[in-house]
């Protein structure tokens, strides 16, 4: 059975705003955003010198910003120079590489103290480019010319999921509300309203404008209306991750180190990753993700935890059907049951398991290459006791998971977080 | 001191025949051809059950050919799906990324055997835009509005050393003809002629077409003929290594496992890694790179050996400068003293030191993301005595080195063999 040779620990986390930055802000300004935010949450302070390399996670600055090789360009900007550098990609999980490639590197000993920095710039091309840039993450030769982007891919995978297991549209929304309610309460993340502040301030622009009111009841009726069109059936604009410009920084240090920083690290007691074909074509299954599974599996093994030991996780929603389908991969629930517990509201912030406390990639937003560190950045502050405005649970978080896909789940990382 | 925790051995290594390629063969192609002869090279065999992960060097398939996220597609095509499928990239260094990744993996407990790809495509796009992409390894901001592209900035650092060392134009063409020449003598590279058979080749075809029989009596007339343009001054199209498409492979297992697949596996003694800022104008030096001084520092001080104990080296001569800055970077010359070992035909096969057996970027061929890894393909070959033709020395090589470097510089990865 993997193990690692050494104690790793987190000790400090922290994120740029999410959102519409380009071009006051580039890949450099957002990763020094996330890097100063990040060292003010160490408790002994960290400086450049203490750090011995920085790994960094970012999809495609290629396509995106016509920038290639942003390791040395990243390390450099913090004072890290001549550092290791390195840059990790498994498209929408890069910086969820990142983070487990520094976990394996202090656990060889090689390393004692890792900057992990995720970073992506989308905004810099139109909608349409971005859905261009993002679409290589799948099988280029056989699905681009079938016209099969991400939301079409997803839409897919949902309708599988609708027809095996009986999941409906409405349990698609009930994760999208619970996500921007989480968010509206999270001043880094992109959209901090609620779907039913959304609606009421529609309402009230409607009156003021003259314009006949919607007859929306509730939350339902608006992201039925065409208020929230039809992306890909059975995903609506709603049921969509964000385009976003961000960054985030994680310290790691092995178990020695640690102390140096901090009285209370978060110890990192799991990491897997798993992979699987790009193209859904060459999948067996479209209502589970092999490499989630794998990821997954390795990470309890290794941390010896059981899916009903984890208290809270983040996962990865880049559309509402990849949150059910994640909670059924990880084993929360059954095959077909997770539908059951988001109806119920076991997945709010006052349920039995939160998940997505931050608003997740729905409403916190998903720089794409970023997003794998922005995940423990959440559970960094949950498990301190530190989450902002309302949104810190109401019990001591002893035990975390981070969950973080590329692709249509051609990659994934799972992360183990203990006290 | 930086250490490894585990012993880690190369038990296999093999590569695709370097050339153009593409259409009929892109970057799955190339390496399951890769895969293939790298298995071929394991004693008792390696089958897919063997291997943990799959860890996957590229520059930039997402510019070259519109597809990311090739960690998990490379992994699907050998028959290692759901395994972890991690990406690397640091320019030109990013399958040496991956090598370091791997070893650092293996030491670290989690992974027993990976199987490391390098892989790249070039030939998809025509030379104006691989010129183009391999400039986004550049600063981008900085050095792309100001006209430079790689040959450019090269150029700038040839003047540089020309000006302080007093190198000259004929110290490039040797470092040129004698990759040729070991060029010549491997099956697998892109250019197997010496320039002294490209001259005489010439010469017949003139004569074939009636024309004047250019007066050229050694290689350096032709070298300095318009039949080798200057590119970027000082630089000349025999001073640049070619576009290439290609892919290498390498099996690396832990000391415990490296038994069950051969009885003389090669221990993998040192790895180090540096950086620097991406842009020229940000250094304090151009006639060296500091991530090269910082890689082989660490090298050097996890293996306990000095520059003199090295035996063979496979550099990056991108350019032929960059073997010369190579060989003084890596301690094996005083500074400014490359040139005269060069004259002295030092780094020659039958040199005391030889460098680039292979025949080196130059004449191998140059699959930027590729490269990395076809370098301890060579160093494999060599120190079991099995180089093809006639390229193998003529004594026991037991230490050897690799320097493989991203961009102009910005990376550098560098790696010690021992018998």
């Amino acid at each position: 059975m993997a193990k690692l040779a050494r104690k790793v620990a987190l000790v400090g986390a922290g994120m740029s705003k999410f959102g519409n930055h380009f071009p006051v802000k580039r890949n450099p300004d957002l990763w020094i955003d996330a890097w100063l935010n990040a060292s003010k949450s160490v408790d002994n302070g960290i400086e450049p010198k203490d750090i011995d390399a920085c790994y960094v996670g970012n999809y495609s600055s290629d396509l995106f910003n016509h920038q290639g090789h942003l390791g040395p360009q990243m390390a450099n900007l913090v004072g890290l120079t001549p550092k290791p550098a390195p840059r990790f990609e498994g498209a929408c999980a890069s910086s969820g590489i990142a983070l487990r490639q520094a976990i394996i590197a202090i656990a060889s000993g090689i390393h004692d103290v890792i900057a992990v920095c995720g970073v992506e710039c989308m905004t810099e091309l139109p909608t349409a480019g971005v859905t261009d840039v993002l679409a290589t993450a799948s099988d280029s030769l056989f699905e681009f010319p079938a016209g099969a982007t991400f939301p079409g891919l997803y839409g897919t995978l949902a309708s599988a999921h609708f027809k095996q297991y009986g999941t409906t549209a409405e349990d698609l929304m009930r994760v999208g509300i619970k996500n921007h309610e989480n968010g509206a309460e999270n001043p880094y993340a992109q959209m901090q309203q609620s779907i039913k502040d959304m609606m009421a301030s529609k309402k009230k622009r409607y009156e003021e404008q003259g314009r006949d009111i919607p007859d929306w009841n509730d939350e339902f009726d608006f992201l039925k209306s065409s208020s929230n069109p039809i992306i890909a059936y059975p995903l609506r604009l709603f049921d969509c991750s964000l385009i976003t410009d961000g960054s985030a920084c994680l310290f790691l240090a092995s178990g020695d180190k640690a102390k140096r920083f901090t009285d209370t690290p978060i110890w990192i007691t799991g990491t897997g990753q798993g992979s699987a074909a790009l193209s859904l074509h060459d999948r067996d299954n479209l209502t589970s993700f092999i490499a989630a599974r794998e990821a997954s599996r390795q990470a309890y093994e290794m941390s010896k935890l059981k899916p009903k030991d984890i208290q809270i996780a983040e996962v990865h929603d880049c559309f509402t059907i990849a949150e059910i389908v994640a909670m059924e991969d990880l084993g929360f629930y059954e095959k077909g049951k997770a539908v059951e517990a988001i109806r119920n509201g076991e997945s709010k912030r006052d349920g039995s398991l939160p998940i997505n406390t931050s608003g997740g990639l729905k409403s916190k937003g998903h720089p794409v290459g970023a997003s794998g560190a922005a995940m423990p950045v959440e559970i960094f502050k949950q498990m301190r006791g530190v989450a902002e405005r309302n949104r810190q649970v109401k019990f001591d978080v002893e035990r975390a998971l981070t969950h973080n896909l590329g692709g249509s789940g051609g990659t994934c990382v799972v992360t183990i977080y203990e006290k």
